[in-house]
């Protein structure tokens, strides 16, 4: 793929997205979004992937929000067209259109927060799995201080993510913070120093490379996603029933066991692509409307 | 307006209101509770308030929950008069009354607990987007030692703000716990000598004020609270497209970006009573029944 | 009863159920799982208990999760019989049938964690509701690590109670973590000396006891659970004011105010078998399909 706004890097079973406009601090534009869905597209599809860590290229910003200049294409946000209905597809947030793409996802998303992130810079990490800083880290949801609002589902990641009081005071201010605050705040997971903050991601996607099955990552990934917020444990319990059914049976299960028994490394034979439980997915693709 | 049981100031843009029985902790009555909801409708309705304060007259209590003495206006939990049927308008929760109004809210709330805030007197401040604490100030969740449970909504909200556990505990013990224990389980923000307890509320809603456009807060602050509990982002990205959409195209972003590229104090000129998007309020009113 | 895995004792108002296959590190079995449900029968049934403590016999493990071995009675997490459909009753998930009785319990549940909690072994304790941990605990969700996924209903339980981002790098990884980490991670309350953590459980279980009535306690825990994932506070003011109309005419509030003013402590004479407000259950059982 000849990607022109980001890079993407394989390597070991880890997939590498650079966000790749250094000198314009890694502005988000329409084909930037575009990129990022076509390779998540591909990352998905492609069993040697075991996890994907998403950073910017350069030392000063992962993103510095939506790229408002004509060289960012337009307007960033939705289709420059005049629409007459707001459920037109063409007047779709952009960054909700990427975050519902890695909401699909099959794969771990990390992001390796590298410095600056404001406005779409940081809402399409929310709907990353695990959040890392480095030290020079700054955030903010500055939306209000434009005219606008939090955009890219963040009302759905946000509050889920750091609780709602939380939420709020970082939404109705828009100030922006270190990364000392967003770890308070509980929204990285943990800050280091840029020069290690690679060195640490790729440790944590190793953690799961090596030690667990893809089959039982991507079904834990869709359970813990989209469970969560029914009425009653038991909608969780027929998923979970249905899945410990299946994958205790499958070939994964006993390599699990046998690999625990014999003390080695496991090599689990399931693949993502083929190997899904039979009743996956369980759910009803949503549209938009 | 002539209130007697809370005082409301309004000043350059922030509205406080005092609970105003000092003598009486500034226990909550059924007058203390229209009084409120009567203050919150003329606030909402007035376009120069950005943010609203909470806090109680006097060094001792923000709200000793409810008075239950003859003198607090009979049975404030709901109206004395026998129902047969539990559905009946009269039988409803005086707590929940006032936390449902504070939900409605289309400005930020802030608490400044400047003492004792047992019963009511918490679990009023939970609809609340941001809780400060004083350094005096003590908390209870005491329903079970009165032989009733929590109100007010309150096992809608607390379990959002301090998690399931914390809430149970509690609410369980029904024990009452210092300002520290408050903020190490996520019920306060932060936690400050008395004598600085406004000057810091004053400066939240001040840094508010100064930075944002009100259309942004009042559509942040509905979209943050009654979109979050949803299965999926999808409903969030149809609302949160709509409104990029419409504000991106509107007077307060045109503002904000002029604002911030000739680096100046912004001065949006929308206004919540008029000028919200087309589509808000997007939900139907919940209905008591 | 006859109790050949665990261990219940009943003593001032608290039950203690004790895991009680040392020497296989309190292992779980189909024998196991039945007869903590038993025990959750009795003891629901008997007013005389306020309060309900879970450990482990020895003092190296809590539950080392499930018995693989042909003594643990067969394939612990669903009947041996294939079944054609996945809806099928014998699919079921033995960890989510105990965690779905957990739920379904009035009484407060304490774990009190003595040493290791692997796979159900914590899950089970997701169930409960304040989770305490001795300083030689050790978690870990392994379940990706042996080619299944998490049970017992924690997909649901799990993210309410630490956050989705780390539920989702506890499961991605599958590693094993000390109580430091549990309690940073907001998974247990606090972390005690071995020696100390009984005491600490059956003090807490004591100020529940000693200080409140059995039928708030019973209304909370479910009012709690059931309530917050509703769109709207509405559905819980509709719960709490019933509650409240009802209950504050009750005996128990008589008694909670009359103590609370004589400054004794309260002997409050509501029973939760026959004295529950007359909506309650207000909820339809889920069922299994």
């Amino acid at each position: 793929m000849n990607y022109t706004q980001i890079l993407v890097d394989k390597a070991d079973g880890i997939a590498t997205i650079t966000l790749n406009r250094p000198e314009k601090m890694n502005a988000f534009t329409r084909t930037m979004m575009d990129e990022i869905i076509a390779a998540m597209d591909d990352i998905d599809a492609d069993d040697d992937v075991r996890a994907v860590i998403f950073t910017g290229q350069g030392d000063r910003a992962f993103c510095a929000g939506a790229d408002l200049t004509p060289e960012g294409g337009g307007h960033v946000f939705s289709d420059p067209t005049p629409v007459d209905d707001l459920s037109d597809e063409r007047a779709r947030d952009g960054g909700g259109r990427l975050t519902l793409r890695l909401f699909d996802s099959t794969k771990p998303l990390i992001s390796a927060c590298n410095g600056v992130a404001v406005g779409v810079g940081i809402t399409m990490q929310l709907a990353m799995d695990i959040r890392l800083a480095s030290d020079n880290a700054r955030y903010g949801f500055v939306f209000a201080r434009r005219g606008i609002v939090p955009e890219a589902c963040s009302s759905w990641f946000l509050p889920r993510i750091v609780g709602i009081s939380q939420a709020l005071e970082w939404c109705y201010t828009g100030r922006v913070f270190d990364a000392a605050e967003a770890k308070a705040g509980g929204l990285v997971r943990s800050v280091h120093p840029q020069a290690e903050l690679m060195d640490v991601a790729r440790g944590l996607a190793r953690e799961i490379a090596d030690n667990t099955s893809a089959i039982s990552v991507a079904m834990t990934r869709a359970m813990m996603w989209r469970l969560p917020s029914g009425d009653h444990p038991m909608d969780a319990h027929r998923i979970d029933s249905r899945a410990i059914y299946r994958l205790s049976r499958g070939a994964d299960a006993k390599e699990g066991i046998a690999s625990f028994l014999e003390k080695r490394n496991p090599a689990y034979p399931g693949k993502v692509s083929q190997d899904m439980p039979d009743f996956y997915p369980w759910w009803d693709e949503a549209e938009y409307r």
